[in-house]
């Protein structure tokens, strides 16, 4: 039984990608992925066979990893931030899903011993950079609408405002897209204030890294692009400046707590 | 200025550890964390100066941390998972918030170059396990009430169930506290399918791992302790049965677009 290895190359630095991901690409003979993210990865995939498909074929680079796994190659799929987090993991398994229904044609891909190996998600690097954004309740939410009805995407930033959670934006913009940005911004200032705090986390852990903190009603889709995360606070999330510093966090109340007693 | 970092240790397995976080252990005189984070860390520990607190006493462990590294001492303060995610570096920045207004009484943390580090947190070492459940908008709850009041929490759960994101429970229960569980899945059923793939893990990626594949409405606080992460997919996850293996995905939609051509 050959191994797929599912890997998540994490948001850039090397320093956040897990030995694991790093031994599990390194065990392989053939890697499935964008050439940006093997540039990531620097020497680990010399003398590796590289393949590679258009931004866009991602169900025919999932489909390729699982073919190359069924011809008896060890194969590494790799995508950046958490493979499993809106990237190439669930396709392999909707793929795979397809197969046991009969929907795709390689019966071989049952026999792949799949290994799904975790990594750093954007939001994370974007949080640990900025302070503590993710220090209570959150939810994720991608604005691509090109596989998920708007009306969807907008009953979800709704639920979001009303349940107040922390909101992490994926896919904010597109080079065809940008309209979304500031509509998911007007949904959520129906919710909490605007002065609420949002960290702008731009190409994180890498070398021309940046982050910026700016209020809620100050987003704006023309200053985003799509190497940014989006983080929006909650109702109590705060913006501290501690000379040059400046951070955000999302309290759990020890702090009211500690009043209250 | 003296360094404090905020480290994720991760969820256990030492090939899930960031080198970033191995160096800044490495780099630190002193470490403050429970003695059970520092086992997972293993030899890195060795010759360096443990503080340690009893359970529950949080922000005393993070004030600790503070005073240490204002006095001088490049100190450690360590979590297991992604220490960002309900987790210490929340504690360190709303203290640093009380220090800012004057409420503390040691103006050396303003002082402190606080450097946080992310990690992977338990819901990605589940969903790799399972599969891909974070394939799509997915959001996090804790069901502590000690901090939070039930009726926040109850209204982020049917949020939670009106967007139809994939809800992943941290805290789902305590040695005191059972019935929240229960209760968030009842809440859920309101909204989602009795039949909902739900994912138990339980001491992810340690010696005794343990994962399981139930229906929502089979969920049970008696089946789960405080060392598992609850993972209940949206309306569109699916369970996979492939020989031995089973499998969960939350799908994005590639299949129905290829469907829809």
């Amino acid at each position: 039984m050959t191994t797929l290895y599912v890997v998540s190359a994490g948001p850039g630095d090397p320093g956040l990608l897990a030995p694991e991901a790093r031994a599990a690409v390194a065990a392989s003979s053939d890697l499935v992925a964008y050439g940006l993210y093997l540039e990531l990865l620097g020497d680990l995939c010399a003398g590796k066979t590289h393949h590679d498909l258009p931004l866009g074929e991602e169900t025919g680079r999932a489909r390729t990893a699982l073919d190359l796994a069924a011809d008896g190659r060890t194969t590494a799929l790799i995508s950046s931030g958490d493979v499993g987090i809106y990237a190439m993991a669930t396709l392999v398994f909707e793929l795979l899903d397809a197969q046991l229904e009969g929907l795709e044609a390689n019966p071989g891909w049952l026999d792949v011993d799949i290994q799904v190996i975790p990594g750093i998600s954007a939001m994370q690097a974007a949080a640990a950079r900025a302070g503590a954004m993710l220090g209570h309740d959150f939810c994720t939410v991608s604005l691509s609408n090109l596989l998920t009805p708007w009306d969807t995407i907008e009953q979800r930033l709704h639920s979001a405002g009303q349940g107040d959670f922390v909101v992490n934006i994926y896919n904010p913009v597109s080079r065809k897209r940008h309209w979304q940005l500031n509509a998911a911004r007007d949904i959520l200032l129906k919710y909490r204030p605007a002065a609420t705090p949002v960290v702008l986390g731009r190409q994180l852990t890498r070398a021309d890294e940046s982050v910026r903190i700016i209020r809620l009603d100050r987003l704006s889709a023309a200053d985003v692009d799509m190497f940014t995360l989006v983080a929006i606070g909650n109702r109590e999330s705060r913006h501290l400046v501690n000379g040059a510093r400046e951070w955000v966090y999302t309290p759990r109340g020890y702090a009211q707590k500690r009043e209250a007693v």
